[in-house]
């Protein structure tokens, strides 16, 4: 008789961004007359930029004719897309990563919940909290993280890294030494980062203790402050410890086109074995590469006229993260994040636990937002809200938690 | 320190068509004044019907204009499209599958390589012989088949079911009881099947046993015959023991455009545990759903359009399947397949090794083919060619093979 991974078992409840779902359908079917504002899921709300579509027209029409139709690709990406990722995002910031040793995807959530693959079974995590659900919960599916206790909402192996008001939502370097550090900075959900000088003592202490960071940059193009790494590679003794995880779905708008990369340096090794080797197979066995059409769309966000409009969107989005940020300081609430990524991430009010303030926000001002809890025990009593929205509908929403 | 799936390690060479490719593109440099006719790997020439450019063209610009912009497509699938599936695919053969049931993915490579995952690492897996290699490789990064032989090039823990002319093709059941039979039919690499009334005993037989039956249909559009089921749930009892894996890239050209599905049955289950559900918070987790663009090129392979358009191209194939089949045969070659598949299998003339008459092909002929050993050890002594090159291509290539 088969049998299943009881893992998936060991799972509580549903994926967030479902039960957020759920919940709001029902209060939308009970009161249909209320226009609800959604600044809850990530999920971006301007269109694809011109060049891009246009890109993706031209690359739609080689496939309608023998001479130039596309097949498979090659598994590990087309070769104008990997340079266009090397030259931009890497040589012109002065990091030494090459062509092949980017690995395109359709997108870094599949990434980032395949990664942890390629590593042992009895390998420790590390995560900051609260953090993107997805890191700890590929692990949970794979056995790597002991047992749940649902009073703390914390898994038994893994290492829980506070990020909050206290410590300036930088993670302290943890007490227990683990193997397998997930990264996302700036960070997904508290919209904060650290500093390129805090990001090398990372870099350092992953090499001194033989971790490796998964570092994932998915928030990159909203970095407006100097101080910042927009790659972990800028670091020194990076390409020895990291692997980086970059998405087209937010500086490009991409959620529903789907592209995402991995960078694996060739030093990147676990005694002889490379981890670049490691996943060139497991692209090349499990995944048969992003769609044509996707990756040309992937090539013209590289273009001078791509560059120019996709400035012009993610200042679009972070105009809305100013808007939101002021706003609700000058209502009152305590607020952080919103200058280097695009969510807002506030304090509840009146001891609110996230949950209560979901709901008093759906209930009173008809605006969805995350509750902070569902990224991870130290998110409860916080709140976030993104940046992603229409201009119009992040004033309304604003102005209706204002008027609460 | 960090360490390493160990799994990876044991994987003998490189994925089979890597290997291929490097000996072919050795092979053109050395000689570049030759043309070669690539009859290989199993990628489609022709170029993607007008009803689904058109469509992809639609959805493009819906993509550049915010009223119409889709950013994060629904986890398991658009609905347009698991509709469509469900209607045509299933209900229309008399198939008792719903929408829901159907989970749209970037194709049946990744669902083929990833489906392993909900099941128990200590589960037994049995395969044809020779078969798709994904299934096994995959297996093997999991730690389920136990240590290789490379004399024998088997793996311990793996049940292997010989096809080859003497059975007809037509696997036994095995003598020790597997947990989770892969079948794929009609077969790639051997291009032949199975009735409707064999399949249904091989339903019987996981219902019996308790296995779970992961069916790869990739190449149903090519079956041709009254007797063969399009798909496993014409079966009676198959939605208690099987999971159905379809592509879009044989019978529509997708294998750049990268569209696949796969079926969970809710009635499919492991004591009280939904395979349905754990197929679900895979997708959710590690996977964000295929482009709007490719699903609503999916959506229009079902139009009446689409479907007249993939006849007459299905039917370009299998005219070139029976050229080759016909051709060889007359040419003193035993071959088979070709009549519900787009491949056909062939003897090695003289004895020859699988790889020596790649070799002998490549050099002789400059055609390329795949040896059937690539397939597993009971495709040693075959060779496959495929029906997916241009017509002319493939009548000069047979008249090369005929001519040495």
């Amino acid at each position: 008789m088969f049998r299943v991974n009881d893992n998936y078992q060991k799972l509580p409840g549903s994926y967030l961004f479902s039960t957020i779902a759920k919940k709001v359908s029902a209060y939308q079917e009970a009161n249909p007359d209320r226009k609800l504002i959604r600044l809850g899921i990530g999920d971006v709300t301007q269109p694809i930029a011109p060049a891009i579509i246009e890109a993706m027209h031209k690359a739609v029409d080689e496939m309608s004719r023998a001479e130039t139709f596309r097949g498979y690709a090659p598994d590990l990406g087309y070769d104008f897309l990997r340079n266009a990722i090397a030259e931009n995002d890497y040589k012109a910031r002065g990091c030494d990563i090459s062509a092949d040793e980017i690995f395109v995807s359709d997108g870094a959530k599949s990434d980032s919940g395949n990664i942890q693959e390629i590593f042992a079974a009895d390998n420790r995590i590390a995560v900051c909290d609260p953090v993107y659900p997805v890191y700890v919960d590929s692990n949970v599916m794979a056995g790597r993280t002991g047992t749940y206790d649902p009073a703390t909402e914390t898994w038994s192996n893994v290492i829980y890294m506070p990020c909050t008001k206290e410590n300036q939502f930088v993670p302290d370097f943890p007490k227990e030494t683990p193997d397998m550090i997930y990264l996302c900075l700036p960070n997904n959900p508290t919209g904060t980062t650290i500093t390129k000088a805090q990001l090398q003592e990372w870099v350092d202490y992953a090499n001194r203790v033989g971790a490796v960071i998964i570092y994932d940059g998915a928030y990159e193009a909203y970095i407006s402050e100097e101080n910042v790494a927009h790659s972990i590679y800028e670091c020194e003794g990076a390409k020895t410890c990291a692997i980086e995880l970059k998405s087209f779905s937010k500086n490009a708008g991409f959620t529903g086109v789907r592209l995402g990369y991995t960078v694996v340096p060739k030093e990147l090794k676990c005694g002889d074995v490379s981890l670049h080797a490691m996943w060139a197979r497991r692209h090349g066995t499990k995944f048969n590469g992003a769609p044509y059409i996707v990756q040309r769309a992937g090539e013209a966000v590289y273009s001078e006229a791509g560059k120019a409009q996709l400035k012009d969107q993610v200042a679009y989005y972070m105009k809305n993260a100013a808007t939101i940020k002021n706003g609700l300081k000058e209502a009152g609430y305590e607020v952080f994040g919103g200058v280097n990524a695009p969510y807002i991430w506030l304090k509840t009010p009146d001891r609110m636990t996230s949950w209560e303030f979901f709901d008093y926000l759906l209930e009173t001002a008809n605006v969805v937002g995350t509750p902070g809890s569902g990224f991870g025990p130290s998110g409860e009593g916080y709140f976030r809200l993104t940046a992603f929205g229409a201009y119009e509908n992040t004033l309304e929403a604003l102005e209706r938690i204002r008027s609460l």
